[in-house]
């Protein structure tokens, strides 16, 4: 005798769900963001097109979510280190940056995702909301502290710091500059340290080791 | 009686290109780049798409040529000024970058260049090696005279220098983060200097006015 099930909408939609961001992130490593497509993605993932037009409006906006989601597994909650050495805890947040800049399957994702923001200012807006402006606030709030506790000018413009810690990397990889690896994350961290006026106590301490 | 001219092949394909480069300029700015396409730049250049197919292999790499040729109107021939006064001849780079960056019209090509040059490697080659490496190449020669002068430690790394200037600067452009312009290109070449550790001579002066 056979028990039927009552189909569950809520949870086939979650699988769908699932298996499009998954195949999105697996297609674009593959066969870069260039020539993705929603068609590809719906074949891979084992659902019909217009389901991913359903929840996305474009190509792009499936590849922030899949790249967010990926972002999410790996980093969890999104803090800076407030050990009370300043330049360890920019360094702890460099050097993942730079190990996942490098990595080539976030590297396809990442130049993609770019690409598609840069020309696209509602795909920019999501992007600045629900991931940069979250890391320069938190990025901020560590110079913050630093300031509060004498490690920084009083004047420290967070703005340009923050600007200064990011914009250098980011430039370096985008244009394929040079090695973007622990060793650079480091020399960045001091030369900011030393460009905001930091003390020495902030800014000496010494590399934990790469 | 009606005198009968030789026709010009060469001529006629210098004007063809030129009407091709002006009408793809003035499309990106009117359109933008992600809703530009070649058959728009055939009809507005009154040619052919074979004729704009002949020249470029992509929608890209007009616009990249189209930019090329308004920045090389704009800026002649490409060289840091040395005056002796460091800051004063980094902000003398930077400050019409920021005019740069934020015209309207060159915020639109610059976008859509970069949108496609970061998932084309062809054309990321070719913009490194027509524009970006010799602006940093005489940037670092700026940089070395300025060594030799003592203004900068004999270990100043040129290449996380060149980072430093223009990266945070295109990092606020890209993603809209603030404000773009002369006083922000100051307080970034002086926060440059103190970073590369300059002397008093060099990072010190004034800046002469907006």
């Amino acid at each position: 005798m056979s028990r039927q099930t009552a189909p569950d909408p809520s949870r086939r939609s979650q699988q769908s769900r699932a298996a499009i961001l998954a195949a999105a992130a697996d297609l674009v490593s593959e066969v870069g963001f260039a020539k993705l497509t929603i068609e590809k993605i719906a074949a891979r993932a084992g659902v019909g097109k217009q389901t991913i037009y359903r929840w996305w409006p474009s190509k792009g906006a499936v590849v922030f979510d899949a790249f967010l989601a990926v972002s999410e597994d790996a980093s969890g909650s999104l803090a800076l280190p407030d050990t009370g050495d300043l330049a360890a805890d920019l360094r702890a947040v460099l050097r993942p940056t730079a190990d996942e800049l490098t990595d080539p399957a976030f590297d396809n994702t990442g130049r993609g995702l770019i690409s598609e923001y840069l020309v696209d200012p509602d795909l920019l807006r999501e992007y600045r909301e629900r991931l940069l402006d979250p890391l320069l606030e938190v990025t901020r709030d560590r110079l913050r502290s630093a300031r509060t506790a004498g490690q920084l000018p009083a004047d420290t413009d967070l703005d340009l710091a923050v600007d200064l810690l990011y914009g250098p990397m980011y430039y370096r990889w985008l244009h394929g500059l040079g090695a973007v690896d622990h060793a650079y994350a480091d020399r960045l961290v001091a030369a900011v340290l030393r460009a905001l006026g930091a003390t020495d106590g902030a800014a000496d301490g010494a590399p934990d080791g790469g």
